[in-house]
């Protein structure tokens, strides 16, 4: 299937990104890459320890993924903007992805100081993507702002709920022409494929994956419930009836006609 | 993986069962029984012309698909019998599913004559596989009947309309020792893919395959959405949280201490 | 509203049917009758001291309410049949609601047995009301067998898991000419009231009434949801729209046009 | 019940706002305000022509109600202001709903000009009932800038969808000191019902009563409805079970002990 997902200036065959957070060992992160044929991770800056060579998140990294580092911890835009520059200062790349919280309970990200942040780093080069509560009013903001793709939330992070805010993503994808990427609270591969069937161009996932007691089983099935949402969003879905309709027609069988 | 699915004196790695129904071209279906990795299609005996050469769906069928002949058409148990019988001495091997159906509006099942054909038919030696409205009930008489295995309907035939008897399913899973496998209503590799997430042990697709725009890449989807929830489930999935779980801990960032 | 309510050769103004299990005190429960303008309440006969002149359930029960005794406790319709019979000869009327369950887990009825009693005590003049798991063709049946209405379970009994069965309560409702009762799972008076929106003719509710803290007012909760229900039913819901439809003409304000 | 609620320096016994736009005959609307209970009724400012006699929506309105004009047609700050301050100078009061609407497909309001809209008003004296999209941090922002009550919408206006954003609608009422009031999308009494239980404290209904076949008698359901809710609200709802539980002790009859 020729269905390049092109994001950022590159180009991925995978749709599904995944996090690196709540590991039970992070010596696993490689193998759920594989697994899960992912090609893109986020990794919150504040957990790196640029100056450690043993307790560094980034070691387990793979080379072959694209790095979205993700600005976790920032409660306001100035805050997520200093963030990311250091982040690209220690040559983490140019990708972002901007995590205004200031919310503790429900973790809810703060669209408005999203908003700020994305314009302030899209005008210096970065390729931003900004998670956000999914509003259509916001998400052309950020379009405004120049961001890379628009991050709704499916649910509150971590909580494994799934979508949640189904009608307010099935709007943004119909109304905003940046790529649609479904963050937070996917719990089960059904609900990342539901959000590709839906016309989301990626899904990322990580406390289902990580929380899992089999990451990287989980990891491959998360990665094959992506592909197939995305691939029944292009063989086109059938529409849903009422009433019953027979899988072949009804003529009888051992002579009988039928009414 | 090492998860073979044993039914009916057989064993298979996929756990997606298709139709045979509704293509556009019967020339498909070879096709859509390799992209989907499907190792078992149900045919409606009452379509099978074993006096035709050429309009005979039979020769579309690939040699090594397990075939699983249907009684679609019969009204009553006597009705599925008959066809039952006539299907294995043409030599379509001794599996059977039954459909008994008088209702033409929703095409519903009627459990009492399944269980009937089911009790004679697998006395006769045949793997019986019943088609039924899911009732608890209704699925011990068909184990006691000797069943291979309870086929548990999700909404009507051809409706795409998915799981819309989760609650009955759920408690057939939880209370039936044999496989349950989720035939009719599933619209969308998603529905198939939370079918397997509850622990059903199969799913039978064939509208939402066969009359989808592109039934080969829509078979591919329902077979990687069937192994990604298959895979979930033994990974063992998360439970919910109704509030927000961060990915890593809220240690602050910048030097800043966070509650 | 005239919008009276025929049942077993009465006539009703209210819809809900109400129950005597569960209460913290038994003393409450002609309260809950007059407040929830409930005019039917079911006892289990089991649960009845005939002999006792204290412990006696039957005396907290208004005279002006209409018995309906349930048949709980009988695991086959021979039991149903002599509890019934007993009911009958004991002054409890000729109105029986017939409970088989012989699964303990989810207390799940056998429509099997209850069809079977149902024919019998039908042609004995009970006004018969089936408790039954929503399948048309047993409806079907419980029609020929002569019941005054059908009453089939939203979920499990005592779960107040809601209308879980919508999809086949609803083809129940297009399909079968008799009132169809939702009885066993509603747990919020919002429950009740869309199984009156879907076109049932009644809805019973006993555990969460009885359960609640205050039964009183649950009850009386109970009794406007369901006539809310009803009444939007006979005025005719809306259909929903995907796009928005403005509650006024767009035309402009302050002098500006508008798109 | 002494369940008074107030809010905008009011008290009111009722919880159902209705609206004014969409009758078939504006005539309708004393008898709605009658069958329905409502005590408080929004009227969209432009459709108010002040100098007519007779094709005026105002001479239809009860004196008893209390008037919630609305900014609808406003697609910015300024233009709400400017509305608010004429319906105020029209002797319309000092209540002011503000909706600023540039999206002409979804109708989805601007949270950020809403915003800024009620920190205006509510400075110079109004009682300002916020319309939004659910967002708990925009919500904190209308705490701050002085809003009475916050106005989540449930789904796009006149679309009937009932409650889709329950998730976010469960976090307000969860983390918002002020009302919650439901408005926009409910299509059933059953839903306002169950924004009543989630505990809201009001909802606002005008499209699915004034779109109605009979606008009074669904008036009248829809008051029922959002009575019965909040009595459910404050009586406790109970939680659900995954298991029955039988209505009374599985004591045996007839003699048979039980399991």
């Amino acid at each position: 299937m020729d269905d390049c997902f092109q994001i950022g200036g590159r180009e991925f065959s995978s749709r599904l990104f995944i996090g690196t957070g709540k590991y039970p060992a992070d010596g696993l992160i490689p193998d759920v890459c594989e697994a899960s044929g992912a090609q893109v991770i986020t990794v919150a800056l504040r957990r790196v320890d640029f100056a450690s060579e043993t307790d560094n998140v980034m070691k387990h990294i793979p080379e072959n993924m694209v790095l979205l580092p993700n600005t976790s911890g920032a409660r306001n835009a100035e805050e997520a903007v200093r963030i990311a520059r250091l982040a690209r200062a220690a040559g983490c790349g140019d990708w972002i992805k901007i995590e205004v919280i200031s919310d503790q309970r429900y973790l809810l990200p703060d669209n408005l100081e999203t908003t700020k942040a994305t314009e302030i780093l899209a005008a210096e080069g970065f390729h931003v993507f900004p998670y956000m509560n999914p509003d259509l009013m916001d998400a052309r903001r950020m379009v405004d702002a120049g961001a890379a793709a628009v991050m709704p939330l499916g649910a509150p992070i971590g909580t494994n709920r799934g979508i949640r805010t189904r009608e307010m993503i099935r709007i943004l994808i119909d109304e905003i022409s940046l790529p649609i990427i479904v963050d937070a609270g996917i719990g089960k591969p059904s609900q990342a494929c539901e959000a590709m069937e839906m016309g989301a161009a990626a899904c990322l996932v990580n406390t289902a994956i990580a929380s899992s007691s089999d990451p990287v089983s989980m990891g491959r099935a998360f990665g094959r419930a992506v592909d197939a949402g995305r691939a029944a969003y292009l063989a086109g879905l059938g529409s849903t009836r009422k009433e019953a309709s027979a899988s072949s027609p009804l003529t009888g069988f051992l002579g009988q006609g039928r009414a």
